[in-house]
This record gives structure tokens, sequence and C-alpha cells, in this order.
């Protein structure tokens, strides 16, 4: 793994070596803000409350007793790719690697709102992380802050998991033990570890984490208005070669990445190895889900001229979305997903 | 005039200077985000859209040929009193004038939504104004953007004037020619000048400067969101005497200043000489009106031990609000409402 910080630890796999469909736990990349907190099991509850007729606490064994679900979702970093922006933006200095798919385990969202009773007049549910420190840059509020996020109630009652495994093992302390929000087709940051406590508001949520951290600039008819970033963007991602990576002339090379999206399927991938000039099509790999991503290859044959060459790749999915070539200034520090450049020699 | 920042023109007032109910026109402090706009009155109109029923344009003589209200109405810069902050905070270094009361004559914002048929989904009303210019630190979206801010729809409808005038005379170009809002009871971020446009919303704005600029903390049960700066906080303010002012020992001096607040009316000026120890109630002036400052006065008798003394003072409101005598730290570099010491010596 890339260590990007060392603590709070900030973890990223050399993209360059996808080779499966899942990650594994241990290539899974770790992103923090806060030291990982401590969890004290005997006295640990996950707090449910807010506009609910029923507030509750659960015991980690009651949310083992709960009826389990397994799906695969992929997380992606809301700033993977930051350290191809230029020039160089605040925040950490992601390269490709900050995005995995894993199989996660646990109990339905909805399923505990359902049981809690809803108000009428909900609008969110805030996931709020056990994980907590002060913020240096101004904005900011006194003190120590929770990590915390929300989701609009829609997909609180039908598209949250709280996961207790990972690839069918508990949950490391890093990646968020005991308890993990997992929002499938959403960015990493709505992944809520450590969750401690359920809030279910009656008003648009605007904690720190949605206005002055993991926002974008919205035009609209007002002019410019920040967003909270919610959903993966459409993205095409090289694992081999990778940068700098010198490739035999005049032979073929398997590239090969894996490509995202969200409400939506992978439809076509194409890669371009004369910096965007001309563009060939990838072939899919055959194993896909909701929410995931789709691995893809294709033969390069190489040129005879040797040099230095810059290789793309662009997605496109079933709602026609397809990845800029140029960055979109609004999206700021978040949602990387214009065509990256991966520089390689051709020796 | 102080001058905090040259260009574009930010300038306060002397509060020292303080000597009657309203502000002449050439010492009401001027707060400028971006240059002064050029303005060619013969193409100039103020445009009205977004969820209306008939969007329309309003030429400077449209205006001036409607119904026309005049009223007393004191702005207050959100961040006045900034330079009491320590350790210091970013920001325009305000002492205590950026504050006046003066006399508005315009046009009820009422008046023309009404005749442009406010539609059912309405929810607020953006105040664009034509100065623009781009923002340097992150967050901050793309290019150039325009000042704007927005109101709630009730406030809207029954609580904003569109000013064509100050105290009798055209608005000046630093405060806003031909057009400025005044939201009588809010902080002077929400009298937009160089008014040009009026968006109605079907949703909460979020523009950059009532997200990422003057707003503040505020704790609530999900732990602590971002609200936007809004009302007028209960405020009095020393003007005499003077900060570092030297003051005959065994004399009776005047001690005299301005207190506001909003919704509500000033029910009492306390005077400290100890630094807070004990408190005296000033005379509070009698002239007075909704959302306007209001004067007050105390007779100091002031001690035979020279040296050095803090005076401080507070104000009370009908609501019963009272000043703090700390800062509240989730303010940020806003609302600067505490009480601030004044240091003087006693010769």
């Amino acid at each position: 793994m890339i260590i990007r910080e060392k603590e709070p630890a900030n973890l990223e796999m050399p993209f360059r070596e996808l080779d499966g469909w899942i990650t594994p736990n241990e290539k899974f990349y770790i992103r923090a803000h806060f030291p990982v907190p401590k969890i004290d099991l005997a006295s640990w509850r996950l707090k449910v409350e807010g506009a609910v007729k029923s507030p509750f606490r659960l015991s980690l064994d009651d949310l083992r007793a709960m009826p389990s679900t397994t799906l695969p979702a992929t997380l992606e970093c809301a700033g993977n790719g930051r350290v191809f922006l230029v020039p160089k933006v605040k925040g950490t200095q992601w390269e490709l690697g900050a995005v995995g798919n894993a199989e996660w385990t646990g109990v339905s969202l909805g399923e505990i709102l359902r049981q809690a009773g809803v108000k009428q007049n909900a609008l969110e549910v805030v996931l709020e992380g056990a994980d907590s420190g002060a913020i240096s840059e101004s904005p900011k509020p006194a003190g120590k802050i929770h990590y915390a996020r929300s989701v609009p109630l829609g997909t609180a009652l039908d598209g949250v998991l709280l996961a207790l495994e990972m690839n069918g093992a508990p949950l490391t302390p890093s990646h968020g033990f005991p308890l993990r929000a997992i929002v499938p087709g959403w960015f990493g940051m709505a992944a809520v570890k450590w969750l401690q406590r359920l809030i279910v508001t009656d008003q648009p949520y605007n904690g720190y984490y949605q206005t002055v951290d993991y926002a974008f600039w919205q035009r609209d008819a007002t002019g410019v208005a920040l967003v909270p970033i919610t959903q993966l963007q459409v993205k095409a991602s090289i694992a081999r070669p990778g940068m700098n990576e010198v490739v035999a002339a005049n032979s073929t090379y398997k590239v090969s990445g894996a490509a995202w999206t969200s409400e939506a399927e992978i439809t076509r991938v194409e890669v371009s190895a004369d910096d965007g000039a001309t563009w060939s099509e990838a072939s899919l790999g055959k194993q896909t889900a909701p929410n995931c991503w789709q691995l893809w290859e294709w033969d390069w044959q190489t040129p005879a001229r040797t040099g230095h060459y810059i290789l793309k790749a662009r997605a496109t999915d079933s709602r026609g979305r397809i990845q800029a070539m140029e960055r979109d200034p609004d999206r700021g520090t978040y949602e990387i997903n214009h065509c990256l450049p991966i520089e390689i020699e051709v020796r």
C-alpha cells in the first residue's frame, strides 16, 4: 500500500496491482480524517434518534441477530486521482488506488428505521462516526467534531447497508469496526466508519463534511451554489500500464483497468494511446453487479516508434454519460473523473 | 473615515465621532467585495425571474414611478468589531465603526414580487448584485461570481426595501447606485448593493456568500451545522471614550454610544468601568424606530486613582436577550457581539 498520510492512516492500493473483481481487504484503500477511535464493545451501542417515534439503541449482538444481507459495492474516495490536478490542490494526494470493490455483509438501515418509526416530517438521516477531532482551517467550528454525513430519507430507507463484515471477515479497526455504513453508488465519504449514531432530521443537514468539505459548486439559475458530493461519476481508470512504465515496441500489451458509475451500467470503455486523438473499444469483464466496477482490457499493438506516449481511458454508461476530456474546475478538489493521462515509454 | 482596504474600498467611521441618530452619508461605512461595477443606466434593468408567473424587467424610471417608502434602518457589517478577536482571524479588520443608521427611500420588494406573481413552490428570493470577481481561497467556485444573498420568501414579501435613496440623496456608487436592497434587522451582508437581479427559488439557496462566507456554526441535535448569518445580534457599542483615550480623574465623563438588536427593542444598556465587576444603567435616547439603533449615555464619575481602566457596555432587549461576556467561538469570524473591552487611561 502507498502511504499518503501516516497518522491518521491514509493508504491506497498501487492501482497497477489490480487483479480481480473483488479487492482483498489488505489492499482496500483506507481513508481516515481522525485517529481510529477506541471502541469499548461492552458499552458500545448504535443510537437511533431524532425524528423517530421510538428512539432506541442496539448492541452489537442485537445487530448480529438481525436479518443479514450481503452485497458487493465499489467505494471510491471523492478525491481519488487528485495528484493529477495541476496546479496542485489541497487535500490528500491520491493517485489512482483510492478505490476498491468488496462484498459487504450487514443489516439494512431501512429495517432499523422501520423499527424506529420515521416521523412524517423526516427528510434526511445523519450517519455519525465515533471518530472526532478539531478542524484547523477556517471556516471551521470550534472544538472537536465527529465525522458525519447524511443521506436523503429515500436512500436511507432503501439503499444503505450497515456493514459488520467486509469480504466475509469482521471489519478491521481501520475499516470502521464494529460498524460501517455502505451507500452503494456513492463516493466513499458517505460510507461512514465507526458508526455510532443515526439521527433522523426534519431539516437539510449542513454539517462540516457536506458544506465546507466534500462539496462542489453547481451552476444553476441562481449562479453557482454549494452542493454536497453524493454519487460516483462515470469513470474508467487504467491499472496497467502504470505511470512511467516501460512497454516493449512492436508487441502486444494488455492494457487493463476498471470502470464504474452510479445508477447505471458501464456500456463502453474506450482507450486511446495517442493522447485522445483516436480511440479503440476495450472488452468488458463478465463479472458485474449494480453499483460495482467492471473490469476491462484492450490488446494494444504497441508502435514501432519508440518514445513517450500518453494513454487515456474513457467510459460511457447506460444513461449516456461519458467522461469529459477536461477537468471541470467547479468540482474543486473532488470528483476527478475527466480522462487522466497515463504517461509511458515505448522502448 | 478609516481605510481598512483601499481597493475595493472598505471604509469605516471612527466610531468616536458618533454624533446623532442618523449617520451622515459621508460617514456611513462602506463594505465592498469587488470593485464598484460600471453601470450603464440606459441599458440597466432590474431582472425579476425564477419561480414567478410573469418574469419581467424594470428600468430605473419604472422603479422611480412606483409607490415609494421611506424608513430608517441600522446596517452593521457582520464582521464589525473583528479587530478585537484574539488570536486574529481572517477578514477585514473592522474596529467599531462598520455600523450606521440611515433613512432609506425606495420600493417594496413585496410589491414587485406581487406584480411578478410568486409561484406556490417559492421558497427564497436571491438578491444578486452587479459586482463580481474571482475568489482566491478554497473552497471556491471557478471563475468570477456575483455577490448575492438570499432572504426567505416571508421576509422578501414583507421586510425588504429596494432603496434608491439614502438620507434623501440618490445612492452614491460606493453605496450601491442605482439600487440597493435593505433588509431591516439583518446584518449588512443582506443589503446587496448594485442590485441587478431577483431570482425566486424553490430550493434553499447555497451560494458562496451564505455557505463558505457569511455563515456560522450552530449546535443542534446533529452536532454542528453551517447556517447563514441573518439577523443583527443584541449589542451595545461604546463610542466615547475611544480606545486609549485619556480621561481626567475625579471628573464627570459622559460615556456614550449606540445599541441595537433585531425583532425587538433595546430595553437596557449597562456600562461597567471596572472590566465587568459592577454595572451602572445608562439612559437611552428618545429617538427610536424598529430595526434602528438607539443612542445611550452614562455620566461616569471618574475615579481618583489614576491608571488603566476597562470600560464595557452591555445591552438587553425586549425579548430578554443580553450580550455575552465571552466570545462564542462557533461564530467564527462573524457576529462579534460579546462585551468588547475599551481600554482607557485615567490621568
